[in-house]
């Protein structure tokens, strides 16, 4: 069962059953990825423009037991698109050449669109539709839908519309068998045997290559109000939350908690930005609701705070009053990951608690980190949905490399906590390779092992994205 | 790989491996099905209070090969709680012990329900807690969670809401191995490998048999309106649909379709049953809106219906002035299943479409149908999902028996059109053992065998509910 290395002769056979220049030579750019930790290999890139062209290229990998390492726009944060060089050569497959937005169904809230079409693209073509299709996170100028399905990517709008798995409807992929699956259904309710959908979306390219999908859309809110409130810690953040809420249901589309440390962060690395607050906050929300008809935005913000304010919540809060103005209370929260970046981190973490457990997560993340030794902590993200980028940097005047030697044990403490806690170590990035090792640790045991069994059962060669999610096999 | 039958000895040892009074003598009610169609056996019925005693019994049915079939309430339509008794006699495992709510976190929105609680209790439990659990059917008195969960039930809140897979956040579950899958987490996002949630959701007890589940919960919305309208035929109520949604968005919490032929049939079989329309509209539909603060639900679903009176769409509507008057125009609809029971069906259909393909599917299934023979069709339900109950029945004077022979030709006519317009051939039902050789038929192959092989790897004994959705190895 041990894979064999794309070598000449498999490439050779290969590029005369696909049209000309199907079958490159690998740029750079395929073998780095956004953390520049995990250097891939690769004998070739194949850039297939149909299913069934991916489908050859499958069906050849699979006979030849040549490892595929699907590839959409490359912004993984896990290492999941990249192979490294110790195993024998896979053949990347970029969906670049699959953009196509087949159709769009404004009357059904339904759009079509192949793996390789860029999430903003996909974006814009709903908003001509006058609809609006939700996904929405920092990489969307680059992330393609086939990568951000694949990884059941997860954003700002989460909270509302759902992650990338409730916004697909459908797929149509190949499966490790060489089989394509002609599943692009667009229908809110289909009980017909086992969710194969889900199965694929979150499975990281390791039990198929996605090749295009029908995704859900939203009608576009009526109108849209955001504002940032100064709130008394992560507890009065999620009280706060759960006031708007039950004031205005599902309107709340986005809510975004900030620490200090990301205004500092900010202040230090991006001085052009313009701060929202003269003192920076201790802890912040950006609220964002799209509102139905009837209902005037900042009224309803206004309303919020002032109950909020009443209840101890809130100290200070701001209204935008243009599109211009929340646009720049947008690019405080956008910038952050830059910022943290630019400051460098020891150790980033990508969890997810139940909501209740949240302060609590937060106020012993600090403190345990504290046994080990002095650290800025920058905690931010998408609280609403339990998830915060909870990621660790040097104190001032240290840097990151000076705790090289502690970045495991920061992890450690971490993932324990939150595991302790009924929380996920991997909250909207996936596993990739990063975490294989994580996953094998804090897994339940029995899905573990239906895990393994399924990857056997239909990738039997273990040929899709090897290494990711699960250990190799071979 | 032949199973065996749950013998003497078999049960005699199970017996003492579990407490006294965990297996029983099955009672006939364990043996029928609402339909009345598929007569089941058993040898004896299996009632857990954990998931650890449940798990002593996959255990010793896998050694053995003893067929296990899962028993919620019972009340599936498609045959999924019933084994024929041409089969070696299986072990019922009814989930009617394991009724307790767990645990409600009013502040996270999640409820944790073991999986026999019924319906009815969870919406209660949610409800003094202040918030909504919001599925909702007809069965929901006596529906258990655990058989929701494993068909992905549907219902008439599925438009805001989602399937009964939208609703769970985890699971514990005894998988097909004996082994306990502690999966009951309450996280919003979780991206730590494959979605075995959703592999047991709807897989009818195949895959495993589910003791528990976490389910989301939703802000009781602030304000609730419902109307009944009379629109111009199907596309109209579509078009009616978009523009509510345009106007308020997710706040359209259901949109449910009548016929003419449902009205008459409730005045055929349920005379007391006061009808809303001195003359029954050939199309109406039921709107519910459940709003956010600051909007009045008259005044809301009056602007909605001045709209689409001036682009021609509907020509009368009534808004319930009180929440009794509300309730009657529920009735309406919801007593429209036990009408059609009343007259006798000469085949149901549980299909779905695309939403722009729905009122060519109604009126091409009028058409084809005629070339067979005279019918009367009485096509409802949840038109917003695209789903609709298209049942047939006999003309006036003649009886359901009277077209028997007919039966498998009309259904064929039906699904076939279906398939042709990208539809399902069971949208919310289920397969069950009605449906195996429907499934066999219209699945896209490659999915089908991807199914058989998670089958095969899953439950390699075939224990769990065999015959359901895929047809018995053995």
């Amino acid at each position: 069962m041990t894979l064999a290395p794309a070598d000449p002769a498999f490439l050779d056979a290969l590029s005369h059953a696909l049209p000309p220049d199907t079958l490159r030579p690998v740029a750079p750019r395929y073998l780095e990825e956004p953390r520049g930790r995990w250097p891939g290999a690769a004998a070739r890139v194949a850039l297939p423009r149909t299913a069934e062209e991916a489908a050859i290229i499958v069906r050849a990998a699979a006979r030849a037991r040549v490892a595929l390492v699907p590839y959409g726009g490359g912004t993984g944060l896990v290492g999941g698109q990249v192979m490294p060089g110790d195993a024998p050569a896979p053949l990347l497959v970029s969906m670049e050449r699959m953009t196509a937005i087949r159709a769009t169904y404004s009357d059904e809230n339904v759009i079509v669109a192949e793996a390789g079409a860029i999430l903003a693209d996909v974006q814009r073509a709903a908003r001509e539709a006058d609809r609006l299709f939700a996904l929405s996170l920092a990489s969307e100028g680059s992330a393609r839908i086939g990568g951000l399905l694949a990884t059941n990517a997860g954003g700002v709008n989460v909270l509302r519309y759902g992650n990338a798995r409730e916004l697909c409807l459908g797929l149509e992929a190949v499966l490790p068998s060489g089989e394509v699956w002609h599943g692009l259904r667009r229908l809110r309710k289909d009980n017909t045997g086992y969710d194969l959908r889900n199965l694929l979306v979150g499975a990281e390219g390791t039990l198929g290559l996605i090749t295009a999908a029908s995704l859900r859309l939203f009608p576009i809110p009526a109108a849209t109000g955001t504002a940032l409130m100064v709130v008394d810690g992560p507890a009065a953040a999620l009280d706060l939350l759960s006031r708007a809420r039950a004031r205005v249901g599902e309107a709340v589309s986005a809510f975004e908690i900030m620490s200090r440390t990301g205004y500092d962060f900010l202040a230090e690395t991006a001085p052009d930005l313009r701060q929202p607050f003269d003192t920076p906050p201790e802890w912040s929300v950006l609220v964002e609701l799209g509102l139905p008809a009837g209902l005037d935005p900042a009224d309803t913000l206004e309303s919020i705070f002032a109950e909020a304010h009443e209840a101890g919540l809130v100290s200070d809060g701001l209204i935008a009053r243009s599109e211009t103005q929340a646009r720049e209370f947008w690019q405080v929260r956008e910038r952050i990951p830059d910022a943290n970046r630019a400051v460098g981190a020891v150790a980033s973490h990508d969890i997810s608690v139940p909501l209740g457990a949240l302060p609590e997560v937060i106020g012993a993340g600090a403190a345990r980190l504290a046994q080990i030794d002095t650290f800025r902590i920058n905690c931010f993200g998408h609280v609403g949905d339990g998830n915060l980028h909870y990621n660790v940097f040097p104190a001032d005047g240290r840097k990151a490399a000076d705790h090289a030697h502690q970045r495991d044990e920061v992890s450690r403490v971490i993932h324990d906590l939150v595991h302790e806690m009924g929380g996920s170590i991997s909250a909207e990035h996936g596993i990739g390779r990063a975490k294989v090792a994580d996953l094998e640790r804090y897994q339940d045991p029995a899905k573990l092992a239906a895990m393994r069994a399924i990857k056997s059962a239909l990738d039997p060669e273990g040929i899709m994205n090897p290494g990711a999610v699960l250990r190799s096999a071979g």
